[in-house]
């Protein structure tokens, strides 16, 4: 998307393969970075220290860090010292597994002197097809904008959740692209941005992506969004999801589940943009079978933020030697769902509806 | 309640009524100190600059600037100029007019020569008084807890939202109260601590009093509370309150809803400890009745934590210009909630509960 009027995505190769390009997700939203990989240990060091974080993003920096190796080495001995390291940088991704899964099967047969290229070649197929997932759920999501839009005439609020955006993905995001899509095509829409403790990604990031298009928005606490709710102030919401089950249970950033319950007691729609990749169909009880990490306690008690010099210090928010604990994810259950936005359709959050869409995932009669 | 040992009030008199001290609140969780009023001036300061706050404490503030005044001046005009300029700290404070019209009248009628040591005497009792309300309320509490104690024969579990501790009144605080005496009886209990974005109550001043008296406790960032409950880890929630309906209604700290909301879908009891003073017997319907301040947005866009180099330092966290939404409170409607704790025992949040404790404020018949 955008950034003060100029296109980016989130990785991009540069003219004759001799590197790659990130944003420096952690210096967001004081800082506007672009950084250069030149080797594989850049890549994996990206991914590791979270320069770039989200599955997708995840995914393709891995890719591209499989063609920075194979450039400098193209045997099998580095093949496989590249694919070890990256996979090692954040163990529990699923797509940098499948990224990597997919590279060295491009790559294994060819002959070392095709390997480079073939490699960056592939990894621009990975980018350019997350962008066609995002863009099929936006198109579907769009549409549930379209008709309230239609219905309502006025400007429909949406509120979000931590950041399912583009910054999450190559380009457009998940969550959020329904919502870019709205507001290019012409749609008054606002958006309520979840802060999103611990990490206040809403902050840093959603706020940030959202500004630097032009969509109109407001940054909230995450106490914020039932209060709204009761007053009519919300039309939609829309979340991203980190692993959704078989039976449409949605595991996603901490706090989800509240703004779900506010959702349902207000009779707000609330839509889960849950592509494929993110859906586990070997497990269906979100609450009983999803384990959810703890992370420490330094993401609660201490808060990187501009001071007044200009430069991004850290500070510690809480008594000295407060216990903390901080549960990374919850799990909102199926019943609080209204449906899910898949790049094949929007579907109920159940195995019904899933199953309509994704068949072939369902071998098993009912 | 105990600061290292030591036992606190919020606001104690000097030895011979020449002072006041309190306990500068804007300083913690990173430096507790105390400080000494002479003057009406300083009492003034103190509570329009928030080194005060809580409408309990607020009272007694202005009840013993009236005190200072008169040590210093008996005549009726100074009485009359420590009344206005009291008044004018933070205009919209109940508990701050029913102090100042209680010390009026407590030494008005009275020679100039008694006024001074009468008007201290009258703002002891207030606190007096105070203490008295928060220590019945606690042990009305406190009966919940026990109830559950005996059941389970484990920890408690309590969640708590914002700070309605022993900082926001004279001693005790109201939600705090029963968690206090069940764990000076020696109950084990053990407090999830809202952090209570956007001005952090809970991260600041709920933690570091829970931690200075030895309650065991564990900060938590406000998405995290319906997580624990749908996995069995609060067993009870108690809350404070601003303002009650006389329906039953509550109106507090913003994301109290949500979590009332959780409690409700995970069955976990939902308590609202309410003194009488917070009951607004005049209005019935939280949702339509009671306007929700919306503060400034530096509340949520800055935040002061400890430096590194020990001092406090105020960061931004949120893009240059980012447009922010700060709604201060929310309305918890009368069907979430469990029951309301008073000072005359336990009822359940509607009118029929509380005119069974407070009939005298129902003249009409059902």
């Amino acid at each position: 998307m955008k950034v003060d009027g100029k296109h980016y995505r989130t990785i991009w190769p540069l003219a004759g393969q001799s590197a790659v390009e990130i944003i420096d997700q952690r210096r967001l939203p004081h800082h506007f970075e672009v950084v250069r990989l030149e080797k594989v240990e850049d890549a994996a060091t990206a991914i590791r220290d979270m320069l770039v974080r989200g599955a997708p993003l995840i995914g393709a920096t891995a890719a591209y860090g499989i063609g920075l190796a194979l450039r400098e080495d193209p045997s099998d001995g580095s093949l496989q010292r590249a694919t070890e390291l990256l996979q090692a940088t954040r163990p529990t991704a699923i797509n940098l597994r499948w990224a990597l899964e997919t590279m060295v099967k491009a790559v294994a047969e060819l002959p070392e002197s095709e390997r480079a290229k073939a490699a960056f070649e592939r990894a621009g197929e990975i980018c350019d097809q997350d962008v066609e997932l995002c863009q099929s759920m936006g198109r579907h999501g769009l549409e549930l904008i379209r008709s309230l839009w239609r219905e309502r005439g006025v400007t429909i609020n949406i509120l979000t959740h931590c950041n399912a955006g583009w910054l999450a993905t190559v380009d457009w995001g998940t969550a959020l692209a329904p919502i870019y899509m709205a507001h290019d095509e012409g749609i008054p829409v606002h958006v309520w941005v979840n802060e999103t403790r611990p990490r206040n990604q809403g902050a840093h990031l959603t706020a940030w992506e959202l500004g630097k298009h032009g969509v109109p928005h407001s940054l909230i606490v995450d106490n914020t969004g039932g209060h709204l709710m009761q007053h009519g102030q919300v039309d939609i919401c829309f979340v991203g999801t980190d692993r959704t089950t078989a039976s449409g249970d949605v595991c996603n950033k901490i706090g989800t589940y509240l703004k779900a319950l506010a959702a349902r007691d207000n009779d707000v729609p609330f839509y889960v943009c849950a592509p494929s990749p993110s859906i586990d169909w070997r497990i269906s009880d979100g609450l009983r079978e999803i384990p959810i990490e703890q992370r420490g306690s330094e993401e609660v008690d201490t808060l990187a933020g501009l001071g007044a010099n200009g430069k991004i210090v850290e500070v510690r928010i809480t008594p000295d030697g407060c216990p903390v604990a901080n549960h990374a994810f919850d799990v909102t259950p199926a019943r609080l769902v209204t449906g899910l936005v898949t790049e094949r359709g929007i579907c109920e959050a159940s195995r019904t509806g899933l199953r309509g869409l994704f068949p072939e995932n369902y071998p098993q009669p009912e």
